[in-house]
């Protein structure tokens, strides 16, 4: 099992996996995919403007050497040729680059060429924070806005096939609400009851869940034994549920600003990861971010 | 203007105001209430079970002088009593001993003897945060569940005094939210764009609210600028508006479990804040408390 970032990308060091980037003609993300296929974690397969691409690394001194070019100066046609690479076999994960994360989802959810698996995309951030002994998985902070119970159960099923892939068996998903207590003015936690129990009936599989839980008896176990909490699950999250987007939204920037945490995120559910960086993310979040992909799609292969 | 729990805490001292405890007979609120006497910031008096107070006071070894007992062993009417001494001017600030919230919110809420003010009673809680320059609110983390945009409204009004009390003038509010685009599918953006608006026409007065905003580009102006936000409040919130009580909460929970923050938290739109302290606060975090409560008591004294 993977419990660092350190170990994560180590563990694809030499992957050699291909990587299809949409619309690269991105000083950042050239240096991501380039520090990516120094580690030998990529080869990256470069779609997208090949004039704008090469004027871009001769400016940055990033070299191109094992990098393939497709060039496609549309940016609807160069989503469409990089999730197809996908589609074919020809690349195991899509990055985005300097375009609209809609339009390469509209082509990873294209009926011909696209990567269409579970019926919810969703997004899934993986968190190194200080203190904690294991990664933390937070779903889902930047795709569905406010899931209903089904599509959360689907949520659920998209970071436990992650949590498997780095080597987490039985991952504890926790579904986060306010309080512990089943109340019918609070849905999430309606939805938690219904949860543990499609759980409980083998409906949802391969992890235990658990809750409603608040976050401190979800993720400390001190914090749930002075509460008086018997749920054996308490303190022991690895992936946290969240209701709404904005918890999710709010969660994640504040480990990220303000828990100075490390982490990474990608878009789950379609045939292959989407990695989709954003102009705020660090270095090494680009990077982990390559990594965690590249490890769902070595697991999945 | 207070910048910090430090100087909140040397604001208060030798204030003197009266804190009515309500079902004081608890270890953790009386050494709570010790510290805060001995640093000269309240004159506590307690209401509750007389004996059951004097012995737990006598195996912890808290001395009890300076303190006033009101013995009242049934706990509805020791909190009706705690509340009707601020209702009667002979207390400043009520804080919660061993009993259910709700109990004493039931008492500050009675049509005769209670404390009624706005017409929403929320929560606050202040947050030191390491590498920021000033203390953040967030707000409501505990109270209001899914508060409409009037009910918002008010929330940010009681919030507002808060700041106003610690020497803040005109508080930047933040509604937080998962994007910075008003998008229909999202209640949370639509309501920050209609108190944005009250604000501008004035119903909203004493601070300045800007948002939709997510919580990076509300709280750092680099974040904000690397995203090409022009709001000009971009990054300086000072009370930040979460959209319902979970995303407050898990907010609230990661700041202390995650990001290690100080933090401070009361209940206020009633006419006298009331301090709810919980088991799981440390001993600093009761203390900020009571010192948040009594600064926004003596301001409005």
């Amino acid at each position: 099992m993977i419990y660092s970032f350190h170990e994560l990308v180590d563990s694809v060091k030499n992957a050699g996996r291909r990587i299809a980037v949409a619309v690269a003609q991105d000083a950042e993300v050239l240096i991501a995919v380039r520090k990516a296929a120094d580690l030998g974690i990529v080869h990256p397969i470069l779609v997208g403007e090949e004039a704008q691409i090469k004027s871009i690394a001769a400016e940055l001194n990033i070299s191109l050497s094992g990098m393939e070019i497709i060039n496609e100066a549309d940016k609807v046609e160069a989503c469409r040729k990089a999730v197809k690479l996908v589609h074919d076999g020809d690349a195991d994960v899509v990055m985005k680059g300097i375009v609209d994360t809609s339009v390469i989802l509209k082509a990873v959810l294209d009926k011909d060429i696209g990567l269409r698996e579970s019926p919810v995309l969703s997004h899934v951030a993986l968190f190194g924070v200080e203190g904690f002994d294991r990664l933390l998985y937070i779903t889902d902070a930047a795709m569905c806005i406010a899931p209903d119970v089904e599509q959360k159960a689907h949520i659920i099923n998209n970071a436990v096939k992650v949590a498997h892939a780095l080597g987490n068996e039985n991952p504890i998903v926790t579904c986060l609400c306010a309080v512990e207590k089943v109340n019918p003015k609070m849905q999430a936690t309606l939805d938690a009851q219904e949860l543990v129990e499609r759980n409980k009936r083998g409906e949802i599989a391969g992890c235990t869940v658990c809750g409603p839980l608040a976050l401190d008896n979800a993720v400390s176990e001190e914090a749930a034994k002075h509460k008086g909490i018997t749920d054996p699950n308490a303190g022991k999250a690895d992936i946290l549920l969240v209701p709404y987007i904005e918890a999710g939204n709010i969660f994640y920037k504040s480990l990220t600003y303000m828990a100075k945490a490390q982490n990474a995120g990608m878009i789950v559910g379609a045939k292959a990861p989407v990695v989709v960086t954003s102009r705020a993310d660090s270095d090494e979040t680009k990077l982990n971010s390559i990594a965690l992909a590249i490890a769902v799609a070595a697991n999945k292969a």
